[in-house]
């Protein structure tokens, strides 16, 4: 009774359509590539393939887990190889790269929406080419016409892999901390010499080549984060003609027992003089790496959803499937000895606050993936400013949010299966497991909100956050007009005057007390996300009741219609808990005697 | 960097003082033994022993795990069986036993306290000992004086083990689904046939037998709940001079691969006509279950209580050393190289929040255990019946409030550690695998939830509930009389008039359409949680601000009504979140076609 997993293909379809808009986007160049055809060609291939090659390898990938060789090597679960050869072949990462540097030149939403399916099927592979992803972007971003040149092609198209370098022992959140040391060499490179830790796919044997992107210091750099330099230094120097030449001088020195993604290594990376060359310019290390950090964030909260997403289809499929009892309205399975699970109002509780996150937590993601595309291609500069605004607002919600949702809903999930889904076999304890890092790594999930409160907010004099309210308020608005929609409009009204009420407050009690911003911070992101997830749920039910095109069968429609009404019943309630929250400040936690803690 | 454990002695003797108020109840017979300095020697022994002997065991055996051997044996982790032997020579298992039976004759309240330090060092190692009490209780409660005479000794000592065994494959919550046969033999005992799993503790090195509580049906019981008889199966047959006999006809047929308590094998076991004997009367099994499965879900209760309080504690001590980032107002370590974690608001309430749930959460548990011992042994009737009303109502709150906290929390503290968290070594996931568990067994949270809104409200017409809100009502008079103490009244006051409001709701709703009672009876169990603890969160506010004894110092005292003030600021503004979604009723989670799941 090993987890199975289908893509979710009819509600991507439902989401792009209504949540996204694709259809309205065609005239943008950025998607002139992105027709009907080719949207659903994505869709039902990536579901095939991911439901086919990757998902088969998340079980037995987690049993075997990765094997740390003498030598320095690391070995990945069996499959594993093969199926990133397939990745590559099928040129699944190449879907949103541009088309002169050999990708295939599509919006970034619909590579969000692979990303999805990937993560769900198989996270620790997926993690693989996921990574190369953020050194790809801060390459594009930063690197001089060679470095693209000789990384980008070759990273772009899966043939080598990419990875972040930024933590070391005594430095994780606090990179000002960083001891990695550069030092420059006459030919223009670098020499690096340090130990990095928690570096997820350091090494191992899916790709001929392994491009590292490391933070370190140079000469007279000041011991702050401001000091830091991003580092190229690729596992084999390539040669002239592109091919990997001589060994660098960086080695894998063992990898970690961990609570999960067993498939993907978290490896310590040894620098000893490695031949590196600077990304970008000297010093401004941290503004390279949150380009690569930027698009990681929206990733890992894609990881949140996406164990939340095959948990919760294994959990329906159980309570469809489980005779445990009989409904307190008298007996649907007469002639059985017990009705299903599903009959039980608790069970389809958790059910509903599953669906609830995964389907609303993608239509925010798909919705903020678009505000990639919308950034850099929309049709004017107001409209791209919007879009950065709130791409930036909301990647910490994303990032948070669905990660501590997920793993709240992938845990529900296990609830379901009793003590079946404490037991390894059955597959669900691992989605637990594997979906438990994604609120650590990337920034931890208090880093997120305190960005958000302490950077985000306070960006362009809170820009940001009135692009979001005006969206929120047309669209509450436009809920008021209908009256099957109007208590849930009125729900995500209520919400968003809470967050407005919290962000007066923190306007009020943080500026001059950062303590009071700092203290509230993880409950305001909370109350932010309910609005923002809320946002998609209306429109998305407004759309459930409209959409008579055929798309959707009756049920599909039905059912998006009352899990809006499930969510706004359910999370609505929330908002005034967090914005209490919020306004509680920071007094009694700092009044706390240190010693007595 | 191993975890640690140091037994939380000041604040047992602060909730033993304050909330169970143990030195008022020396008058009663019941308590005769538990002089000032018995208990003092018992919590620092207990103390003493659990992080000497108990300890050590806990990460080792997590990673060393059971073996299951041919011959179906089963091996415990190095070092169980000396720990065993230790916990058995100092009568550990006796404290709360009668004397006539071989105990200590101490209040159970004491025997929880010890059980909960036992689970805090080691929570597979401490189900051995905490299973066996369960079958004692049945036993006790339902056994011929032979029976009492043949076991319980044995059991209560230690030297024997017992189990409950009531899951089959395809029977858990629903025990009307129960296969397994007992056939009547003529020398007046039963040979009982069928396959049981997740049987904690099945098998094992510990002792020389192990006594099992098995559920069957007798010829001609219907096939419902109600057909079910208890048996005593023991593994070796006692003979007429007390030892063990003929092996009897079970075994352990494996065991299984689970997420965490890896110390403690979970067996299928199988009966081939085992010789079996009845324990109270047949058919009426389910009665006798449910003395064992009271007892043990005050201690899963207290399991889930004991991990959080175990990882906290490490993620403190993490948070005071590990350096990080600096203080939003200012350096607070100037001449090192960052601050502690300690200076981040964010961390605080992280913490705060594990506290506000360890400290109260214990209080309610022994508050709780208190009324096993009053509802036995007070003075009148009326305190008897009120001793066991309230703890009948608050049984399922601690089993499904205690466990669900305790896991959240212990995800929070590895939290702190951030990706060394993540990391077998730090053994702060091993807290959080281990927890996840008390969620699920003796009868997973969402069936306290019914049964807490199905029965235990319902009983006597309502008459535990009445009884709980005038406690609560004369703390809350009590507070709001003081100034400083008001607030967190207020705070209460309020919680306690959502739930009554939502209790009124329920009587409304539910009575007609009991699914009504049902969506809602998981927010119902929260918001009682939220009231129960944050009574005895005023009771302890008052008491921190009124205990000039020189028993505490006066940081601890500080801490403590800190911690109160913390708990009221985040935990109060739930009680009206949770009101709502009770009062959501069932209407949109069963209108949602069972097909689109």
């Amino acid at each position: 009774m090993p987890a199975t997993y289908h893509a979710p293909v009819p509600d991507t379809r439902f989401v792009l359509k209504h949540v996204v808009g694709l259809p309205s986007l065609a005239g943008l160049p950025a998607f002139r590539e992105a027709s009907a055809e080719m949207v659903a060609a994505i869709l039902d291939e990536g579901a095939k393939f991911v439901e086919g090659v990757v998902a088969p390898l998340n079980q037995p990938g987690d049993l075997q887990g990765c094997t740390h060789h003498d030598d320095g090597s690391v070995a990945t679960p069996d499959g594993y190889r093969e199926a990133y050869q397939a990745y590559v072949e099928g040129g699944w990462g190449t879907l949103a790269q541009s088309t002169e540097q050999g990708g295939q030149g599509l919006p970034h939403v619909l590579a969000a929406v692979f990303q999805e399916y990937m993560s769900s099927a198989c996270m620790a592979f997926a993690m693989f080419p996921g990574l190369a992803q953020g050194a790809v972007a801060a390459i594009d971003a930063f690197g001089t016409d060679e470095q693209k040149k000789t990384y980008l092609p070759h990273m772009i198209s899966g043939q080598w892999a990419g990875t972040m370098n930024l933590t070391e022992p005594q430095c994780g959140t606090d990179l000002g901390l960083i001891q990695s040391r550069a030092e420059p060499e006459k030919d223009g490179s670098w020499k690096l010499t340090g130990n990095k830790i928690f570096i997820s796919g350091g090494e191992h044997d899916l790709t001929e080549n392994i491009i590292h992107l490391v933070l370190a210091k140079t000469p007279g750099a000041p011991d702050t984060a401001r000091g830091i330099s991003l580092f190229i230094v690729p596992k084999f120097l390539p040669k002239a003609d592109g091919t990997p030449g001589k060994r660098n001088a960086l080695s894998c020195g063992s990898i970690e027992h961990k609570m999960g993604i067993h498939g993907n290594p978290t490896c310590v990376m040894n620098y000893d003089g490695a031949t590196a060359f600077l990304l970008g310019k000297e010093m401004e290390g941290l503004k390279a790496m949150f380009v690569m950090m930027n698009a990681a964030r929206l990733g890992v909260g894609c990881q949140g959803l996406s164990q939340a997403e095959v948990a919760m289809q294994n959990a329906a499929a159980y309570a469809r499937e489980r005779l445990q009892g009989r409904a307190l309205s008298g007996p649907k399975n007469p002639d059985g000895p017990a009705d299903p699970l599903l009959v039980h109002p608790d069970v389809r509780r958790m059910l509903l606050d599953g669906r609830a996150f995964t389907e609303g937590g993608r239509a925010l993601y798909l919705w903020v993936a678009l505000q990639v595309d919308l950034a850099a291609a929309a049709a004017t500069a107001a409209e791209r400013e919007a879009a950065d605004d709130l791409l930036s607002l909301l990647t910490p919600v994303i990032k948070a949010w669905c990660t501590e949702e997920g793993y709240r809903q992938a845990t529900n999930a296990q609830q379901v299966f009793g003590g079946h889904g404490y037991i390894t076999e059955w597959g669900m304890e691992q989605f637990v497991r594997d979906a438990r890092i994604t609120m650590i790594y990337e920034g931890a999930n208090g880093i997120q909100a305190l960005d958000l409160v302490g950077r985000k907010l306070a960006r362009h004099g809170g820009r940001a956050l009135r692009t979001f309210l005006a969206l929120v308020g047309e669209t509450v608005a436009a809920g008021q007009a209908d009256e099957r929609l109007q208590p849930l409009a009125e729900a995500l009204a209520g919400a968003r005057k809470e967050l407005e009420g919290a962000t007066m407050w923190l306007m009020e009690n943080a500026m001059a007390a950062p303590d009071n911003g700092a203290a509230g911070s993880m409950a305001y992101l909370r109350l932010l996300a309910i609005v923002a997830v809320g946002h998609c749920w209306l429109r998305m039910a407004a759309a459930a009741l409209a959409d008579d095109s055929g798309d959707f069968n009756a049920e599909f429609l039905e059912a998006k219609f009352l899990t809006a009404r499930h969510f706004f019943e359910q999370q609505g309630p929330m908002a005034a808990a967090h914005a209490a929250r919020v306004k509680a400040g920071a007094a009694t936690m700092m009044a706390f005697p240190d010693s007595a803690f």
